[in-house]
């Protein structure tokens, strides 16, 4: 089996509330650019995440979600001075704390910041094909000079699901990895 | 088998030639502290390695060598616009080229920066207790949370050598690893 890679650079999701804090009351995101997943999209907006340490931007996906997420690398967390655990989406609770500035507004202290974890997105036809269900973990063969193989890859299904794999800046570069390179699934 | 790792943050290793030309003719390298390999240390000396699009500053290590190298992560090299090729260390030839600055002076489009292998420094006697000679290439498991298998690690052997496995930043990042975190070695 094989998949395409893509890599996540830091962004965040955020909630309808948030938004209105950030960058008004009703706020519409405006879509930049869409992105493979249906429905996602890459917006214009921008927004700041604030340690005592240091600062950075993050671009905010689109369209809201019920939780507000920002998606960082090791590399970005050190500089930060964060330690943030390796979650799946979504899973925001005890997660390390960032100051989230808009245009319009802040939110102080916000648990939210996280890495994500390595995941392979697919259909439920693709999941049916490849034997595989939501929440089994596969590892992933990378053949480069600076190769080898990921392990701990979540696989993520849903209807509206199409196959690829996210990695983040961190996996891309350690692995020599470029949007649209095709990996080989072990299971 | 196991080996310590140690991340190496990005550096440069300078010629006799180019320390009088970025410093000043016999100009001494002040040690900071002492590196784990035998003899090698980390000076108080810093240059900037300069391209059009960016600059990043490196500590020069000692002692000199007979070729300066820049060894910088992919992460690096994206901000500084460069694609360097992944090489053995001293192997320059058709690197990329930087500006590096010093206090003194400065030398324009040196060719030395890469991105350096994953490698294996050890002893003559653990060459022959693991049965590993000089240029092997072996693979390291790594167990953590985004673990995996680094493959394509190369075995430096020399008598000045003591075991450990280098890997750059997006190495240790990729994989979280730190600085005397023990993996192990798959033939």
């Amino acid at each position: 089996m094989e998949v395409k890679v893509a890599i996540s650079a830091r962004h965040i999701h955020l909630t309808r509330e948030d938004v209105d804090i950030l960058f008004g009351k009703g706020y519409e995101l405006h879509k930049r650019n869409d992105l493979s997943q249906i429905g996602q999209y890459a917006s214009e907006e921008l927004v700041t995440i604030k340690t005592d340490k240091s600062e950075l931007k993050l671009r905010v996906l689109g369209p809201l979600r019920n939780y507000t997420q920002a998606e960082i690398s090791k590399t970005d967390a050190f500089k930060m001075g964060l330690n943030p655990p390796v979650r799946d989406s979504g899973d925001v609770k005890n997660s390390e704390k960032v100051t989230i500035i808009g245009p319009n507004g802040t939110i102080e202290n916000k648990e939210c910041c996280i890495l994500a974890i390595r995941h392979i997105h697919m259909s439920i036809e693709d999941s049916i094909k490849y034997c595989l269900k939501n929440g089994d973990k596969v590892s992933v063969k990378v053949d480069t000079i600076k190769g080898g193989i990921m392990e701990n890859v979540h696989i993520k299904v849903d209807k509206d699901f199409t196959l690829e794999m996210h990695i983040d800046t961190d996996d891309g570069n350690a692995f020599l990895l470029k949007d649209g390179d095709i990996l080989e699934v072990i299971k």
